[in-house]
């Protein structure tokens, strides 16, 4: 049995993670830790049998004590309880799949206690990536995406020296606005830009795919992933999601990975790396597909996709600050205090203000988020 | 330096490879052989300085016996030289680059000698796939493919397990008739067949390519080159010739090789493989591209790749009368003897008379081969 720990498990890619588990058989569940959502995380202990169990919140975490009090499993609270279920002894690989910057400290601790992560917090590696990337090469641990993209140009990097990539395409569906104005996007509603053409996924993420800043957070993480300079990572709108992403190579070949859009392949591919489970599920079928379109993203209307390689290149404390501004514009936005085309208008705001502190460690990191949030509390 | 010996090197994919060899500059050519172009073959001789150079001819292998006499290298002819040249002692790879099933013996004779081989000889797998792969194995040799579409699937199977394999999507552009009805069909002359949109390749494999005969050679290769059932193949007709060729895994994912098609690439890679060296040149802009189309190849207008099927379950020599049929059928063709749409009936008629052998060795390969030629002979 493979042991795996699951930050973040009742949501989208947590729940995703335990359906392979229910599917393969072989995925024993050590740990799972989850926001709030203590209904179904009971339910999934009942399921999983885990050992132990995180609750953000500590109210919370005393009634689903209370409710499972029929089962051995041990229920943690706050920070200390995720780094707990972050470093939980038996488990071989820990699932990153919490949202927010608040995945930072758990996966350096699971790094530190020599756990493959399997990464779907994007938020780590955009902020902290410096630290994270250093940190698992001196431990001698794997970064495992788990996400469409970086999973496509993982595989597409199998079996190739990665010092003869050119080039990484990351694709992009375009979001539902991908061909509308710039008056039209000023209409935008939060119903509008809650419709994913190709994805069902969380509200925050499916507004940052409307925005682009989805894409550009992709971006910064790849730069860090695969070791490669901003100038070699290049977004390729492509609306039918079928090319999962690409690595250009020096001798002008592109590999490519392919697939009808399912979370669960890389969320698989991950778990069992480098061996391929059979999956059951539709296949992509050429015949019926007929096309696939490629189109350069306009950054005239995404400013949030051109901000983020603007934020790439300024490095440091940047990213950070682009991320945090855009949590909270997308938090606005959802609460209809703002209007679509701010989003990316706060984050200039946020990142203009900011003056980057090169290298930051952790505490520094938390302090240029905190910095972003009061600057947009009161003023939007 | 790494030492290679070409067998076919006044061809399109012999001169390709020695252009390889000047771009690289670490690449050194110890023999050649060509058929009979001597002028192209002394310019060669100059240039790159093999120790060995052979000529099918005897007559011509005189002439340039003479024409080189100021340099330092022995030309033999015949078949007895086509060998020695597969078997040039130092040379550590082969490309086989010679047309037709001559290319068997001497393939059989450098997988012998413990050559590497750079396989661009369609007619050595299709014929005697059983033969060559057996031996291959036995010999610890390796077969590195030098073609566009099984190049792209050995890259897509870089770093991956073959019994994960689920399905070889072999790509096709199609030809220049993939969009003319049956009547219009029956008018095509040499001249509009010789007119490929994507390739520009030799006369013979341009008529196959617009008959969609060379796919059919293609997927016997692929057959045996990757080890898959029948049923495992497709052909997907992709007529901007982008993605070169894919494999689907068990676990849904497709890996695919594209590109802009230039024979070079899939050339280096076998030179080189694993490692890809750098290549100057044009490289796939998605954004100029546009747009991929997939279609169904039409099994009824295009009745020789239906026949390769057919060929390839039947097994053991007929795939040789498939070929051998086609032969004959395009050089009468290209003669203006015969139409367009009679090349696959002839290749139906041959492969409808003859009476398959399971495992023939090379002397029946032959064998079937002169007796489809005979069936020809005098009747179209």
């Amino acid at each position: 049995m493979r042991k795996i720990a699951i930050l973040g498990s009742t949501g989208s890619i947590g729940t995703q993670t335990l359906e392979v588990a229910r599917e393969q058989g072989d995925l024993e569940i050590t740990a799972l830790a989850a926001h709030s959502n203590i209904k179904l995380l009971e339910q999934q202990i009942r399921e999983f049998k885990p050992r132990l169990a995180a609750v953000w919140d500590e109210k919370k975490a005393q009634e689903l004590r209370t409710n499972v009090r029929d089962m051995n499993v041990r229920i943690v609270s706050g920070m200390e309880g995720l780094i707990e279920a972050a470093t939980e002894e038996e488990a071989k690989t820990v699932v990153t799949a919490v949202v927010g910057m608040i995945g930072i400290r758990p996966t350096i601790a699971a790094i530190q206690s020599g756990k493959q992560i399997a990464l779907a917090n994007k938020e780590t590696l955009v902020t902290a990536g410096h630290i994270i990337i250093d940190l698992a090469e001196k431990c001698g641990v794997s970064i495992l995406p788990v996400d469409s993209e970086h999973s496509a140009v993982f595989q597409s990097l199998n079996g190739e020296s990665r010092r003869r990539v050119e080039k990484i395409l990351l694709t992009a569906s375009g979001g539902p606005f991908r061909t509308w104005n710039k008056e039209q996007m000023r209409t935008v509603r939060p119903e509008d830009a809650l419709k994913h053409p190709n994805w069902e996924m969380g509200r925050k993420i499916t507004i940052d795919s409307a925005t682009m800043v989805n894409k550009g957070l992709e971006v910064m993480e790849a730069r860090w992933l695969f070791q490669v300079k901003p100038e070699q990572i290049q977004v390729v709108v492509h609306p039918q999601s079928v090319i999962h992403s690409m690595v250009q190579y020096e001798d002008g070949a592109i590999m490519a990975q392919l697939g009808v859009p399912d979370m669960k392949l890389p969320i698989q591919y991950a778990l069992y790396y480098p061996d391929r489970r059979p999956m059951s599920g539709e296949r992509l079928n050429f015949f019926q597909l007929g096309q696939m379109t490629f189109e350069e993203p306009d950054l005239e209307r995404f400013q949030g996709l051109k901000l983020a390689f603007r934020a790439m290149k300024a490095g440091g404390s940047m990213p950070t600050v682009y991320n945090a501004a855009n949590e909270l514009a997308v938090q606005r936005f959802l609460e209809g205090k703002i209007a679509f085309m701010q989003i990316p208008e706060i984050i200039q705001a946020c990142m203009e203000e900011h003056t980057t502190i090169q290298n930051p460690g952790v505490e520094q990191i938390l302090e240029a988020e905190q910095e972003a949030y009061e600057r947009i509390e009161g003023r939007w």
